[in-house]
Order: C-alpha cells, then sequence, then structure tokens
C-alpha cells in the first residue's frame, strides 16, 4: 500500500521550515532547494506544492497571520464582557504585531522577506492590498463602537485612526528590530498613542 | 603623468550606482561585481573604496540621508520666520522620508536594502542606533518650542511624541511601497496627526 502523505501537514512543515531561515539568516539568496532541505523533502517534493519562492512566502505569511490572529482571539474571548472593550480589542491586536514573543519576532521577520520583495513585485503586492484594507476595518469597526460608548473624541474619524494604528504598529516594529528601541519601549509608545486616542472630549 | 582620480566623487558614482540597483530591483543577490559594472569601474577598484555590501551600504545610506536633510533645509530656510514654525519644519522633514517624489523613493528602496540586511546583522544596526535618536532629538526640540509658544497641548512628552511621528513615517512610507495606500493619502495621514499634535488644550 503506497504511504498516504498529507499534505496540509506537509505545507505547514515547509511552511515552518521558511520561517527558521526567515528568522535566523533573512531570505535573501536563500534558494528553494534550501527551504526543502530543512523541511527535510527533496526539491521535487516541494515543487509539487510551491512553484516559486514568491509563491511559497504568501502561504507562509498567510499562516503565519492566522497563527496571530487565533493568539490574538486566545486572549481576548476568555475576558469577560466589559473588559473586552475596543481598546483591549485593538491594544491586544496590535501588540500581537510588535516583537514582544519569539512568535511574533519570527513573524515579523517572515513580513520582512515579504515586504522587501513586493515592493518590486506587483503580484506580491496584491496579498498587501487586500489584507490591510480588511484589518483596517477591523480596526475601524473598533473604534466606531468606541466612540458610540463616548470613549474617544468626537472628531475622529475610524478609518484615518485605524490606518494610523497601523502603521504605526509597522514603524514600531521596524525600529524594535533595528534595536533603536527595545519591544517594550514600542509597546509603551503604542500605549501613548492609546491614552491620546481614548481619551473623550472634556466637557 | 598618472591620471589623478577624484576619490569623492567616485564613491558617489558608487552610491549612486548602488541606488539604481536598490531602486530597480532590490539588492537580493546583487553582488559588489554587479555594482561595479553598474557605476563602470573594475571589481577591484571597488573594493578600493568598499570592502563589502553592508559597507557600501552604509556610505550610500549616509549619502542619501544628507542629500534628504539639503532638500529639508532648501525648503524651510527661504521661508519668512512667521512661517517657521515647528509644524511646519517637523511636517517638511516627515514630508520629505515619505515617498512622494522620485528621490525620496529611492532613498526609502535603499533603506529598505538597508533595514533587511540590518536585522541580521549586528554590526548594521549601530547605523539604526545612533542616527534615529539623533532625529528623535531633533523632533523633540520642535516639540519643545511648540510646547513654548503654546501649539501643541500641555501634556505631551516631547521625546514620546518626536518617536511616534518617526515610527509613523517609516509605516505610512512601508504602506505607499505596498500600494496599500498613495504616497498624497500616507501626507493626509500625517497632516491627521499633525493636526491632533498641535491642537492646544481648550481652556
Amino acid at each position: 500500500m503506497p504511504k498516504r502523505v498529507d499534505h496540509d501537514e506537509r505545507r505547514h512543515r515547509i511552511a515552518e521550515a521558511l520561517w527558521r531561515l526567515a528568522s535566523s539568516r533573512g531570505l535573501d539568496g536563500t534558494s528553494l532547494r534550501d527551504v526543502a532541505a530543512e523541511a527535510g523533502i527533496s526539491l521535487g517534493q516541494l515543487q509539487h506544492y510551491f512553484s516559486s519562492k514568491g509563491e511559497m512566502l504568501l502561504f507562509a505569511l498567510e499562516h503565519i497571520n492566522k497563527l496571530a490572529e487565533a493568539r490574538v482571539l486566545e486572549r481576548v474571548v476568555p475576558l469577560p464582557e466589559e473588559d473586552r472593550s475596543p481598546r483591549r480589542v485593538l491594544r491586544e491586536s496590535i501588540a500581537e504585531m510588535l516583537p514582544l514573543n519569539e512568535e511574533s519576532r519570527t513573524g515579523n521577520l517572515v513580513q520582512i522577506a515579504y515586504f522587501v520583495r513586493a515592493v518590486h513585485d506587483e503580484r506580491l503586492r496584491r496579498h498587501a492590498r487586500e489584507g490591510i484594507p480588511a484589518l483596517r476595518e477591523f480596526f475601524a469597526g473598533q473604534l466606531r463602537i468606541a466612540a458610540q460608548r463616548g470613549e474617544i473624541a468626537a472628531g475622529r474619524d475610524a478609518e484615518t485612526e485605524a490606518m494610523l494604528l497601523i502603521a504605526l504598529a509597522d514603524g514600531l516594529t521596524s525600529y524594535a528590530l533595528l534595536d533603536v528601541h527595545s519591544p517594550g519601549e514600542a509597546l509603551r509608545l503604542l500605549d501613548a498613542h492609546l491614552d491620546r486616542l481614548f481619551t473623550p472630549d472634556p466637557r
């Protein structure tokens, strides 16, 4: 009887091999062959799943984003209703984007590998053009709830504030990875920004 | 008589060759030999100036940053005194960091080439660890002047706001390069943030 191959398991094993390489030395000059070796399979087997580095990178990125989402939900869902405020949901979501632990640091390093390729590759950029507006809409939704609850200043535009939060998380992450500030300092700066955002108008 | 070589001119020619390669296709897999060919010199001549890609990248980055600084000064210095407000100086400085024109877009692409290498290279990270605090201090100084002039809310910490501005500029740039938003939209988002920062307390 031929051995059954679990294709999902194998795809994930390939994605994880890619993460390890991206975390330890980036993907510059890393070939499909290197990733196959790291995953313990042949190049031919790897190419059965991914025909190019870009395709593999997108899969790895989507998988890593799903895991990050799951970690946010794990922290937010068990909270009692009264603690599940928009500010808390936003803060937990953005904290997960910062390199505060090994999982998100690995995610960030894969994101960088994606980023540096995507700026020169129209097809890869599509992933960002679809993913970020979805995240922005989620953040804007939380901000609209906060506005209804009177928790933020009245004049704030939810879409604008949502994109500012995403851009800020990205920049704070970059400078943490460059050792300009610690990940903890990145979180403190984020909180300072949130403090201002979640200040209702004085009356 | 042996031909005299203008070493500064040659270093700049190499830096510009590097920018062209970084802008058009990134530096992944680009060798010192490629840069030498692009600059129209031999590999040996290039190695006389730079012994590694990292060293060459740092020089190119410093040179590009100096040009960006000069462009900011060119716009700010001719302004009449009353228009040289901290807000204006900050806005011109940050706008120069966004990919709004060909020069700053090239600068951003060289920054990315630096960034992706520096996250895995302790020696390269030193450049960011020295450069960003200097920029932060300059921004914080402008914010302290603004505070003295009563142009920003009293409770704002200049150092914190300065780093938030730098991180924001970085994130807005990344998403502009990924076509998530246009460079013009990045500028609009920056202005929305500055509007809030430069709102004195209501009394």
